[in-house]
């Protein structure tokens, strides 16, 4: 049988920000759980949303348009496309949810982070 | 721009238990919160997994096998084509994501809830 997941159990287990963890697959999907601190670089994802739900602290994810504000509790899908940059300068704790093999700096050409399971 | 979610509020806006609302969409997915209060029916996906979050309260997802308890910030996916029954005696409020177009009521031959966005 699977096992639940606690979240925030899985989010206890590390420090650096940006560096999502997996701690589950739905369907063709990656769950990660991740930490952000300051700000990321601005990508898109040409083939998929992105998923973000907020569980702790103050999320900022910038459009070219305009700035989405999130907290504790906020989801909000990036659309597939759609260039984005998360920030927090307080940091944040979040849910991601996109497809497994999704390369977390999307089309920015920065160096994704490695996909590693917790 | 689409808008961002707060899914307290969205919660805030209903009573009735087992009858999710969708909140929003994420890729071929629905993003939905639910109340449950009592127990649901026995069901499962034959196509899908079934990811469930808890938001606040206390959730059992009984298996044939054995029973899963889930409370605030615990995350669980039902395999597809498990059997599972929600259930929560003294209520919780979910998230719940499946594909737009997967009946809450699986393959139990009961009706589905329509689906209803908020």
């Amino acid at each position: 049988m699977r096992e639940k997941v606690d979240l925030a159990a899985k989010l206890a287990g590390f420090e650096e920000a940006f560096r999502p963890r997996i701690v589950g697959y739905y369907n063709d999907d990656k769950i990660q759980v991740a930490k952000v601190k300051g700000e990321f670089v601005w990508h898109s994802h040409p083939d998929t949303d992105d998923l973000f739900l907020v569980l702790s602290g103050s999320l900022t994810i910038e459009l070219r348009a305009e700035n989405v504000q999130l907290g504790p509790g906020d989801l909000y899908v990036v659309p597939r496309g759609v260039e984005h940059r998360p920030r927090s300068d307080d940091g944040a704790e979040i849910l991601l949810i996109e497809p497994a093999g999704t390369p977390n700096t999307g089309d920015s050409g920065a160096e994704p982070t490695p996909e590693v399971e917790i």
